[in-house]
């Protein structure tokens, strides 16, 4: 298993839904940090923020456009270009994310998305 | 020379105010894409989004926080995060970047920035 192996199964779970399994693969003092929307720390607090925004979508399809890695499970950094869809019962929300993770003996220890605050909150009302 | 060392050099060259360097390591098709702000493709095109850009700094710093790469200068990909500074006259500008740049026969073909476009208006006008 490498980091960026590591990562695209973690990206999986969502597309999944399957916040449990996510969740098992970051440490205790995992930051998740959605730069311009704020950040919350640990597997308790990635679950108050993710789990409404997943039981609102009927469908999470993350795509990796681009993904590079270095190091090791012990310790390693992935980086992806991604388009995040989330259908809503509407419509589908898309927004471009660039992430990094940084991987510590085993776990994510952190998770930071960068994208544009507005492009996502103009389709969250669309 | 690694696509990582090579993408280094690009950024040690805006550090440098340095823009004719920069540009010289670019691919005539390179699309250099600021998200949330739009597109520009080609030399000319990126001369004329980051000259005036650059004349209206007297000091950039560019600052990576992490950096990931794959593949040879033949075609590869680099990600980065930084927290690119500008100097303007009376202020520091600070945004959170993270950057995808793709090699392709030793020159960039395409260099992507995510960053949230509120935060780096905000900082334009304050």
């Amino acid at each position: 298993m490498t980091p960026g192996q590591f990562v695209s199964d973690f990206i999986a779970a969502f597309n999944n839904r399957d916040l449990d399994t996510a969740l098992a693969m970051v440490d205790e003092e995992c930051e998740y940090d959605n730069v311009p929307m704020g950040k919350v720390v640990g597997p308790d607090g990635m679950r108050a923020t993710l789990a409404p925004f997943i039981a609102g979508c009927d469908q999470i399809e993350w795509l990796v456009s681009h993904q590079v890695e270095s190091g090791t499970m012990h310790t390693g950094v992935v980086m992806n270009e991604r388009v995040d869809r989330f259908h809503l019962p509407d419509h589908w929300l898309e927004i471009g994310v660039a992430g990094l993770f940084v991987i510590r003996n085993g776990r994510i220890v952190l998770w930071r998305d960068y994208f544009d605050k507005q492009t996502f909150l103009d389709q969250m009302s669309a």
